[in-house]
């Protein structure tokens, strides 16, 4: 994203990466439990994976436009992405399971650090 | 919104709504301050207006999706309507920035208060 | 949205007050489906009450941005609206099938009209 | 994006990629423009750089959730990224508007080859 580096600090733009890939993850994700149904494919787990999803991407669009309320939006995306997270890994040792929580995780970290910047 | 009634609270519902006009409202002022000029199309009047369409329509999503951390993002959008009234207001006697703060306000009260009952 | 009024045809209005109706029954039906679970819940009908929501979004704010490609969105979305439909209108008479089914085929009839405007 | 890779073709992955990518830009190019003033914050090129950065999101989802009908998203976003592409080459041989029209061609080229294989 050479693009994009002149106005933004290393910090925020693996940030925008961060986000950008666990939303694609969690939208993957998504297709892969609907396809294997049981606790996979309940009402909770699908939801917290399309709010993962669509957080991660309003973050990433937040830091995009430079906004100074990204630290806001990141709060919240580290939240959602913690909880997601957790739900992936009491799904048990599936892969796809797996580097889902690991990208949730990922991404959670660097959002809160966004977001402490605010205070 | 009949079709969905039944599974929501009438606040909730009230709150979908204030979310997904003043969404509208927001996208449509930023083509009237583009066209505008001046202070009107300045980049962080722009952003701002950005941000609250794209914030409100990810609230909007989280309570149509019946999703518990909607308290969240409604938090975080009661903070950006706020602030995008503020900068409207600022804009002077002009009729669409006027209609688009009053809109954010409403929006802006009406997400604060689900994000209390989360407490 | 009489804050919109003045730079837009009734048509227009009318279509993107289509768009954000059938957009939020969508999102509704995705939670009603995947609590209902069997066929409701098969990872097609989901994606497809998932394109259909997210179609009618991006349509709806391509005409509120005033964009001469609005024609070619409403386009896309008319057909996403009716494959969406007749998914629905195939679960049976479940009365939350029948009103998705309703709002897609209004959507998609709005759509159309406004597609066939760029001839 | 190895997490995705097992259901996808090599084609569906690097256009997903090229649509974050010329969303992300686009996005950018926005904050840019209105700094700039002038030409490059007139009201029709704004609305087309947020028109592409949108549809090319929506692109990419289609995809990441294995929708049919990403096809008929991907012929849309062909069209918008190549009147983005036309109008940032318009403006001149400025670095951030050279690189938002390359990658606005590229996005358009891959999308473009997705939209043919419905045939």
């Amino acid at each position: 994203m050479t693009e994009t580096a002149h106005h933004m600090s290393a910090d925020m733009q693996q940030c925008i990466q961060e986000c950008l890939t666990c939303h694609s993850v969690c939208l993957s994700t998504v297709q892969h439990c609907l396809q294997m149904g049981g606790q996979h494919a309940e009402a909770r787990h699908i939801t917290t994976l399309l709010d993962c999803a669509e957080i991660c991407q309003t973050s990433a669009n937040f830091m995009l436009r430079g906004s100074e309320l990204h630290t806001r939006t990141c709060g919240v995306c580290a939240e959602v992405c913690t909880r997601c997270a957790e739900e992936c890994e009491r799904m048990g040792s599936h892969t796809q399971m797996q580097a889902c929580a690991e990208r949730c995780r990922r991404c959670a970290d660097s959002c809160r650090r966004m977001s402490a910047m605010a205070a």
